[in-house]
């Protein structure tokens, strides 16, 4: 059976370029950055140009980019990072009630370490109101963090705008932005939006698992969250996961060569998806569906179908989507990005993501709409009222 | 030019089998393990093997095995992890003089958030003594860490010994093993030695960079020090690095499969290696030199030569060797093990690490000894007196 893969936004197909460079990498120019013979000066080579590559594309500096483990321990250093090296300049920290769970937990730590934080709320589209963000910022916010495409349902926030809010009410604020689900696919630029760090993971973008990176604003005062050698400036220690970050780097390349093509080709796929999907009797999609969001994540919601019943009938047909958030470990939770735009409870557990990548078709779209057409009509007159 | 890698306490190079079965993962089995559908079934099929086969190799159970992005991470999360989380039992925490420094520098930490930390003195050949250890537990001691294998002088430590007295003298204290250069290379036993965290690199043992795991007994109170999506049960949060944590376990399979005859011949070859350099005037090895230390590390302190400049005269004949630690980045500093062991003055800017692997030779280690009696004499001549 043919596998339609539509959970892109769990995690991607590794391109077979990134894979071939990264067995180049292990098996050959396999040496330790820190050494100081020719294979520890090859290998560190390979981490200049990923950051080269990284900062051209983000037009910042290279010495602004530290490389992690993941998305996650970007978002962690972020926010422990730099609420604790500025914890005496204030408390407070910003962000919003749709985070990802790197974000929405990593602040409830900081809640139980003593800082206090506002949770933004958000419309019915999943965006939050700047005049919200506004009213929030105090002369002891010393930390913003706002994600720039939300995983479950797709919402972009106006991070421009907010970045010249946030400075013109307080220069001192940080402004961190959670870019896991928006890099690659849309333009970002961190110095002319006031963006101060930037967390960007490499299985998003069919890099390597493993491997993600923090941009972090020269001027930026931040401390490690790991402790060791003093790598990568001593912000973030142990040995450089070297073909992981090579792989990661032509991965983003590789991205931006279509970028504009790719972002083009993906809205119209996603309108003749929902086109599709809005045919069947009851269903709705959660958040914006034009080019005012992601183009590669679509949130359904099918009225009296529950998501994993769905999942499955869709997965018998070799297609993979995902119910609510996939990223939040396999125990299906109430999300709470969908509670917070309002999706009526009913709803809350009928409710899945579709989310394409550069290697989605047209063909595969049209199939995934006409499978949906024949399961959910079947599935409903299983559900008992 | 042939290349003779000797520097693989630093890193070594993948197997070719590990390299094959990332690939594979990377572009053929790249599902997230917390999708609900069968490419996230069959992900998470790796992640339950690869905990099968490490557990298998340390006789603990598999729900014990917690993968993280290395060794680093591994102690970092050991040690803050359980310290925090045993903070109301005690502040006191004890280590040894040359650990390396994710542990050196994760204890400085801990002292900086109000922990007591005392560092346990080493003998000449790099060993602690178990009456220091016994005099320095207290009521009060919630961790003892101690490195099973030395990184730069390949001294071992009475682990077994250790372990038994802690228990004895105080039960509640929790016993972590820097496992990173010992793994692998010598079998290990967790349960037996009571051992309650142990921290292991893939990278040391022909595995990926950017993947390690600790080991973490079920009764251990440890806090995570990272937040997320609650992956592996919320100690270790973040999509897991599946591909890396399949080429691991493969690795250490590997290593374990040929584990003694690998041990017995690299000691041999260490004999020979040691015999061989000890014909050169004026050359001293630094530690134990039988089975009673590390069979793969070798220090050799070169008097009145400098290890950088050794380093690079070795390297112009394609031979590859470390002076002092490779691992602390690439600014060479003063070695706390070598200061520790009592190394003379002079001869702490002299002394380089030679590190084998299982793909080391008897022809290039006779090679080695051959370019060091020609490269030793001719350097001392443009030596200043």
């Amino acid at each position: 059976m043919k596998e339609i893969y539509l959970d892109n936004s769990a995690t991607t197909r590794v391109f077979p370029e990134v894979a071939e460079l990264v067995t180049h990498v292990m098996c050959e120019d396999y040496g330790n950055p820190s050494s100081m013979h020719l294979k520890g000066v090859e290998a560190e080579k390979y981490i200049k140009s990923a950051k080269e590559t990284l900062a051209k594309i983000l037009k910042v500096n290279e010495k602004e980019i530290y490389f992690t483990s993941g998305g996650t321990e970007s978002d962690n250093l972020a926010l422990i990072g730099s609420a604790m090296a500025n914890y005496r300049a204030g408390q407070h920290v910003i962000t919003t009630q749709i985070e990802h769970p790197a974000v929405l937990q990593t602040c409830d730590y900081l809640e139980k370490k003593g800082f206090e934080v506002t949770y933004l709320p958000v419309d019915s589209n999943g965006q939050i109101s700047l005049s919200d963000l506004e009213k929030a910022i105090r002369p002891d916010t010393i930390l913003v963090s706002i994600m720039h495409t939300n995983n479950e349902i797709g919402a972009l926030q106006p991070i421009e705008e907010a970045g010249a809010l946030i400075k013109r009410l307080n220069p001192n604020t940080l402004f961190h932005v959670d870019a896991v689900q928006g890099f690659g696919k849309m333009r970002i630029y961190p110095k002319k939006w006031n963006i101060d760090m930037l967390a960007v993971s490499s299985h998003k973008i069919h890099g390597p698992k493993g491997v993600g990176f923090l941009y972090v604003g020269e001027k930026v005062k931040i401390h490690p969250i790991s402790h060791g050698g003093g790598q990568q400036k001593g912000l973030r220690n142990g040995t450089e996961n070297v073909p992981g970050i090579a792989g990661m780097a032509l991965a983003a390349q590789m991205m931006y060569d279509h970028l504009d093509e790719d972002h083009t080709r993906l809205l119209a796929l996603k309108a003749r998806l929902i086109e599709g999907l809005c045919q069947i009797e009851d269903v709705k999609i959660n958040g914006l569906t034009g080019a005012d969001s992601a183009s590669h994540i679509v949130s359904v919601s099918v009225r009296g179908v529950r998501s994993e019943v769905l999942l499955h009938a869709l997965e018998d047909r070799g297609i993979y989507v995902s119910a609510g958030s996939a990223c939040a470990s396999n125990k299906p939770q109430t999300s709470a990005t969908l509670k917070a735009i309002g999706v009526e409870k009913e709803l809350l557990d009928s409710t899945v993501r579709v989310s394409m990548s550069v290697y989605t078709t047209c063909e595969e779209i049209d199939e995934t709409v006409k499978a949906f057409g024949e399961i959910v009509p079947m599935l409903r007159r299983f559900t008992r009222r």
